[in-house]
C-alpha cells in the first residue's frame, strides 16, 4: 500500500515521515503526515513549536513518549495497537518507536497548518554555526574532554 | 538592588530566573520575569512552548541565541548590551549567556500567562522515568558503552 | 484490518464513520475520524459548522466535492485515489462518494475538537418537530400536493 | 422609512435582504443587514458558515427557527414581536417567516465581516455542475422517477 | 415604535441607551444595542474596551465622531441620516449627537458579547474615590484654584 | 544607567515613556517599554486600546491606579516598591506617578505588539479638529462661560 507516499525507512533510525504540509497550499489551519517505521525504527525526540498533534496507528505496534515541562520532566509512555490514537500537546519534547516485530505506520494529525519541527538532538548538536561547546557540555553534563556524559 | 528578587546564582550554571508568573493570579495574557547571570553564567538550551519572548538586558552583556527548526537549524546569535532587546519566537531552542566580566541581568517578557519552560537537556536525558537509552544514544549519536558523543 | 473501528457500512447509504472525537476528552483542538464506504457508498450532503477539514484516502477510490456559497453555487469535485488529500473550507456542503469497484475507507481530520455535523437533508426534512411544509415546499420548490420536486 | 435600503419583496418568497457587508471595506469583525418580509414572505433554511448572528426585529412579527446538529435535529422556534431579539449559533440551519398580516423587518449583527451565505436547498440542488440525482434522492430519499419525497 | 425599548431621553444630556447585553445570558460573540436622543442629544465621549462597533442611523440625523490615538488625536466626524452606517474601531474615544429637529434613533452592533463602556468624563473626574486633583489639573491643565481649563 | 534609553523628564509632566515598539519590526505579538518619572513625574490618565499591561518597578516608588468600566468608575491604586509589579486590564483609565523623593523608573510589558496609546484629556480637549465645545461643556460638567468645573 502506498499511501501519503510510503516514506523510506532505509536510513540510520529506521524512520521517515511525508506530510501533507505545503508551503503555499492553504490548508486551512490543519496538516496531516505519515510516518513508517521499520523494525527498531524511531522518531527522535522532537517539538512541534506551533501545533498540538493527534497520531494513529495505522499498522503495527508503536510506543509513543511525551515529557512534561521544567521543573517536573516526567515522562508519560503508551503503546498503541492499529486503531488507537494519542494526543501530544502542543511543544512538548515527544518520541515514537516501533516497538513491534513488523513495519509500523502512524498518521498524524496537527492544529496548525505550519506546525514546525524541532529535533531536539540536531537544534542542539547540530546547529549551524554550533552553539559553544562548554555551554552544551555543562547543558547536557558532559565531560569536554572525551565528551562522556557524565 | 534587589528587584523582582535578585536571583541566586551560586548553583553550577550561575543562572536563576524570577518570575512573575504566578499560577491562580490572572496576569492577563502577559508574563514577565528577571535573569540574573553570575560571570560566565548561562540559561541552557530551552524552549517555551506557549509564547514568544522579548528579552531586554538590565546590566552586563549577555549574548542571546536561537536555533531555526528542522532541517535548516540555523544558530542566530546577538551580543546585547545595556538596554538593546531581542525576540525569539515561540518555540524555538534558544539560550544566553553572560560574556561580560560582572554580573549581568534582564527582564523577559512572554506573550502568554503561562508560558512554560522545557529545558531540552532535561527533557531528553533528565525525564523520570528516563527515556530508554538505545533511543537517546542514536538520536544524539553518543557511544552506548563510553556515553562519548560520535 | 481493524482501525479505529472499521466502520460497519450495512445500512441504506453504505456508509459508517467512527471518529475519535470524545466529549469530556480534551483533544487540543484537533479531532480525527475514519469513514468507511461499501461500494456505491456515500456521506450525504452535510456541513461542520465549527471546522474545516483534510480528508485522506485510506483504501479505494473516493469522489469529494464541496458547494461554494451563496449565490454562486458552484460545485467543485475531485477523485481521490489511495494517498490523495483534499481540504473542505468551513461550514460549506460537501459529500464523499465511493466511485470504485471495492470498499474504500478515508481519514479525515478537522481543525477543531468538535467540528459538529449537519446532514442537510435530515436538518431539513427530518428535524423535531418538522420545518413547516409550506415553508419547505417553497424553499425546495416542491410540489406540497405530491410532493414532487419542481 | 427607507433604511439601510428597505429590501425589494417582490419575489418567490417574498423576501429581500440588504447588508452591510462590503467586499474591500474593513468592517472591523462585525457586519449588520436588514431582512424585509412581505406578508408570508421567508428566508428560506441556511446557514452562515462563519458567524454567530443575533436578529432583531424592526416591524411586524416574525418566526424564527434553528435546527440543532446531527444527530438530534432538534427544531428550536421563537415568534419575535417588534423589539424581541434571538441568536442563533454559527453554521447551524436556520429561518425565519413572516407570521404576522402586514410587512415585518429584522436586522441582523453577525460576528464576523464576512460571514458567509449558504441556502440549504441551493446548495443541495441548485449547484452548478448539480450533485449527483442519485445522490440527492437518496440522501434525501426522493422518488428518483416521480420526484417525490418518500 | 417602542423597540429594544425606546429609551427614555428626559436626562441631562438628552440621550439613552438600552442594550440586549446581559451578563449570564450567551450571546455567542456579539451584542447589539439601540440608542435615543432628544434633539440636541448626544452620547458623551466613551471607549468600549472590548469592541469595535457598527453604528446605524434608525431615525434622524446623528453626527458621530471618533478621535485617533496619541499622539495625532485626529478627530473624524460624520453626519449620517437614516440608514447610513459607520464603524468605530476597538478602544477609541468616540460620540455621537443629534445634529437633526427631531428625535433620532441608532442601532449599534459590537464585536463582543461584553464591549464594556468607559465614559472618558466620568473615569478621569468621577471615579470612587477620585483621582487626585492635582493630577487631574495638569492633565487636563486646569488650573486647580478657580477649576477652569487653562 | 541608561537603558532602552532612560527617557528626559524635563517636561511638564515629569515623565517620558520610551518603548521597543518599532512599526515594521515584528515583535511576535508582545511590546515593552520604559518610563521614567522625575520626583512628582505622572504618566496621565490614558488607555491602551490593544493591550493589557504588567508594569513593573526598577527604581523609586510609583503608584498606580485604575478606573472600572461604566457606571461603576471604581478607582483601584497600590504604590509599589522595587519589584512590585501590577496589571492593567485592557482599555481601562489608569495613570502612574512617582509617588517618592528621587527619580523613578518602570518597565511595562504589552499583550500585542501594538498596545495604541489614548490620552484621555488629549483626546478629549486636545483633537484636531475640536470636539465640540458645547458638547465637551456638558459631558465634563464645565461652566462654557467661565471654562470651570461645576
Amino acid at each position: 500500500m502506498i499511501w501519503l507516499h510510503q516514506g523510506n525507512t532505509s536510513n540510520a533510525i529506521g524512520f521517515q515521515i511525508t506530510s501533507a504540509i505545503i508551503h503555499g497550499f492553504d490548508a486551512l489551519g490543519i496538516a496531516i503526515g505519515r510516518a513508517d517505521f521499520a523494525p527498531n525504527g524511531f522518531s527522535p525526540p522532537h517539538t512541534h513549536p506551533r501545533a498540538s498533534e493527534i497520531v494513529l496507528v495505522l499498522e503495527g505496534c508503536v510506543e509513543i513518549g511525551f515529557v512534561t515541562s521544567h521543573p517536573e520532566n516526567r515522562l508519560f509512555t503508551k503503546t498503541l495497537e492499529v486503531g488507537d490514537f494519542f494526543t501530544v500537546p502542543q511543544g512538548l519534547v515527544h518520541f515514537q518507536r516501533n516497538v513491534g516485530e513488523a513495519n509500523a505506520a502512524t498518521i498524524t494529525a496537527f492544529s496548525s497548518q505550519f506546525p514546525g519541527l524541532i529535533r531536539v538532538a540536531d537544534a542542539s548538536f547540530g546547529s549551524d554555526p554550533k552553539i559553544p561547546d562548554d555551554l552544551l557540555a555543562k547543558a547536557f553534563r558532559i565531560d569536554e574532554k572525551t565528551g562522556s556524559q557524565i
